[in-house]
């Protein structure tokens, strides 16, 4: 285990640099911290880039042989420099990006959640966790949607990410193959032509696009969807929260 | 209008002084800002006990007539010292928190959100607005949960504060008045003793108690319900997020 003190030091410089997209890009890895989600990526044997605790029982308690695994004694300080939170855990590992995907699989089947530029990380990774938590088989990051490494989706995921797959992709694209693979299309919009989500019949398979809390989903992919979907509101406040809507129509679903 | 352009200004202190809760007990009143907020506090006739503006002209905007309702233009500084958030829209106004409502009603019926031991604000926020959208009648919050006027519950809920009744108060006295009035309650959690949400009927009349994402609803409390429900997830997420799950239990309700 080597000890790192000072946040001039490469490797933090390099950590550090992988909060931003530029850098995660460049580096290929991106950089997860807290007990839970090192936790959830060791029990599925994802194979850790390094480990930095910023006290060396830590390793022991997460079961880490720094003989096989690149391990750093971090100083406080340092866990702050790199940490995308104000109270870091002490706790973080470093993961190979290609655990995500761009290319459509040649086989599509199941249920599928389509983001359709969506800012907010933290909706977005609330999102992705109630697709893993409805047993669907993955989730595309279309155009305008927050990075997939993002360190504010990465926590919010809560290590959603090894248990389905995440891509990030043309929607568009991506409704053609769902249309060859015939697994029916949804979108979600506040429009006459769409119908209650409720009088769609519960399905195994389907794929579900939700848009921005401002503007929904584009016209463009709307245009190419089997059915339109809405939840029809009783009260007066003008929308639900995207994660919550995504939710109710998701578990209407799968239910 | 005043001016004001220090924020040693007594009027100033006492507005950040509205941030905390003793603040806001003491004054009697709270801030809320930006635009949708103050404008939807407008529409629903409340009487506004202050309104500060960055730019004299955002008083026409609103349609306030500075004659009967005391204005202030601040300058950007002493927005910034005022408000919750890191870029203020530079439009409050102080409110007085008799909108919010200690004792349970002589009468009882229709459908209640109850919130043991919330502490996310952001959550919370979503959660009245979820219900709001529901067109429930009220939101209870409980012991442990974050004060209703908390700034970031505020800016959460999105002005649902003025379309559904929003209480404080000790749940066990609630749940022994809705059982008087013959409203079924229902508790969520995740034992053998719950039954899926789905295998309840839909109704218009309900009390729907949710707890934290922790520890969920108190044994104390569950030991009072009709019935305990919870949500069947076929993924590997541990949970949901409490706003997420809450919308698809009161969804399932209402639809």
């Amino acid at each position: 285990m080597q000890n790192i003190t000072s946040n001039q030091n490469n490797r933090v410089k390099e950590w550090r640099k992988m909060q931003t997209k530029k850098g995660r890009i460049k580096a290929g890895k991106y950089v997860i911290e807290g007990w839970h989600i090192v936790d959830e990526a060791i029990r599925h044997d994802k194979s850790l880039d390094a480990v930095m605790v910023t006290d060396a029982n830590y390793l022991d308690e997460l079961n880490i042989d720094s003989t096989t695994t690149e391990t750093y004694l971090i100083t406080p300080e340092v866990a702050k420099h790199i940490s995308a939170t104000e109270t870091p855990q002490g706790v973080f590992a470093v993961l190979k990006t290609d655990d995500y995907h761009e290319s459509i699989p040649e086989k599509l089947g199941g249920s599928w959640l389509l983001l359709d530029n969506i800012q907010d990380p933290g909706n977005i990774g609330t999102m992705v966790r109630t697709a893993d938590a409805a047993g669907m088989n993955g989730v595309i990051f279309g155009k305008g949607s927050a990075d997939i490494y993002n360190p504010k989706v990465v926590r919010s995921m809560q290590g959603s990410q090894f248990h389905l797959r995440l891509y990030s992709g043309d929607l568009a694209e991506w409704l053609t193959a769902f249309s060859k693979h015939n697994v029916p299309i949804y979108g979600t919009e506040l429009n006459p032509q769409a119908i209650p989500y409720s009088s769609a019949a519960p399905t195994k398979q389907f794929a579900l696009i939700v848009g921005n809390e401002g503007n929904g989903v584009s016209s463009e992919l709307l245009a190419k969807t089997d059915q339109n979907l809405y939840i029809p509101m009783k009260g007066e406040a003008e929308s639900l929260n995207v994660a919550v809507a995504t939710g109710i129509v998701i578990f209407h679903f799968v239910n």
